[in-house]
């Protein structure tokens, strides 16, 4: 039984669906449902990674553990720290130990590709060995954890893969707060108000089609043994915003209002990453150019 | 003013008295104090790092901070996590922000070069570009307060310099679970006990002497801005746990009683540091040779 957390995500619900499509037999875990969910053939349990009473119930039975469940975003800067850790890293560092306690053999986790690194210097796309000096609490987390899992699995024989997963898109991406460009974009759009660009536009990310995301995850749940576990996901292309802009405008057939805002402090300027480990390690690579996953986007939104 | 805190343990003892005999202004924070703190000068205040409103008092006219406090230790392993996120990591956020408020312009931590790194391949001294995969909750919690400080640092302008300090030893050097190899076995033998050696006695580290560590510490409290401000503080030399034993034993004219016992999951197999970036950045280098510094510390116990 493969335990999908935070089943209810952008991410969650694919590969859900995904696994489901596959006849895999699955734990779907949530704070909260929708009727997608059900409809998928999933077991499913309700449940915050802080409620550890629903966490283990949830474990019952699950071999794989995919953990896409988090509580940070990056906009929220250094004042969300305290509970960030509070939140996020110390709820992890248990429901590792309930992991260990109830026998799960493997664990997946999702980390961020985008935070992580923090600020890159020239134009190289990043490997998993680039140091790592977040410049958000977001990515401090994920790091935490990332560092809590390696430590689990030393200690408590725990395989683990670490998925530094670099700026997803796709049908199904839900507008957070400082979070997803492409949905930002779609949605204010679709409200008839300006797009909110910070600084000038010349940011860029490494945006990766969900189904390439999804791909690697249902790699990593059935990858025997790796000699590395940590392994970045992305397109090793970046992209800047005004980049990605055009090519949606095109995609779409619209005209985009922008409106400038001040650079933040906790965003990262330049990152694209470099994926040859995952290739190595899973015979994984992106396989949806960016267009076509914009298009498959917009169609599926409209 | 420089603050010390931790200044009652072993290296804030022996840098107070640097700081007091090179005439400058010291305020000296512990959680308890004995004595010998009062005669060196330095204005004393008593204060956890968890008690915030001490903290505030203690960080009054302060400009440059040395942090020593820390509460975990290596030995203890993954039972301790949620307690060092808690007790430590969380308490560092807070003292980082109380910092920023209370106008600390530079902010030096000692961060521990044995832990942070994890299992290290071959017989290479790690560069602090190595990546880090500890294996203890206290070298994951060392590794978080780093981050916090370097985030602290972009987002808030204070001015850090972090050093990832080997194993130090010197006279003053207390017993502790698990941590001073060199006290443990002058101790244990004064005792009429057993000197206890985990694994083999093959296991290596890098010890550097207390007067080394502290001319480090004092050079990052002086050093103007620097291109990096993560700093390896170690002999570079790896000495292994028998080697130790040979040369203590010669030092001091005994014969140690060891008791063998099984190698424990926390332990590093094999570390020394390189030091190339702090004579780069500090013009430091470790002066005292290993001999040398054993004959000191036998000196002064005796």
């Amino acid at each position: 039984m493969i335990g999908v957390f935070g089943a209810n995500g952008f991410l969650g619900k694919h590969l859900v669906r995904r696994l489901s499509d596959d006849g895999r037999q699955v734990t779907a875990v949530a704070r909260r449902f929708d009727d997608d969910l059900d409809t998928m053939g999933a077991r499913s349990v309700a449940g915050d990674l802080r409620d550890r009473s629903a966490m283990r119930y949830a474990l019952e039975g699950v071999s794989t553990v995919v953990q896409l469940m988090g509580t940070s975003t990056p906009a929220q800067g250094i004042s969300r720290s305290t509970q960030d850790i509070q939140d996020d890293v110390i709820p992890h560092v248990a429901f590792l130990r309930e992991c260990a306690d109830m026998g799960v053999a493997r664990f997946v986790f999702v980390s961020s590709g985008g935070a992580v690194y923090g600020p890159v210097s020239g134009d190289q796309s990043v490997p998993e060995s680039h140091p790592t000096h977040p410049i958000s609490s977001h990515g401090v987390t994920k790091l935490m954890v990332e560092h809590f899992i390696r430590l689990h699995s030393h200690l408590d024989d725990l395989e683990h893969v670490i998925l530094r997963v670099a700026n997803p898109f796709g049908p199904g991406q839900v507008v957070k707060a400082g979070q997803g460009l492409i949905p930002a974009l779609l949605r204010r759009h679709a409200d008839g108000l300006p797009v909110v660009v910070y600084g000038d536009g010349s940011a860029a990310r490494d945006y990766v089609y969900v189904d390439d995301v999804v791909d690697a995850l249902v790699r990593a749940i059935d990858a025997p043994g790796h000699q590395e576990t940590t392994l970045n996901i992305g397109s090793g292309t970046p992209r800047t915003v005004m980049e990605v802009v055009a090519a949606l405008e095109e995609v779409a057939g619209v005209n985009f209002e922008i409106e400038k805002r001040p650079e933040r402090a906790t965003d990262v300027d330049r990152i694209s990453l470099n994926v040859t480990r995952a290739r190595t390690e899973l015979a994984w690579e992106p396989r949806v150019p960016f267009l076509e996953g914009l298009r498959r986007t917009v169609r599926a939104e409209a």
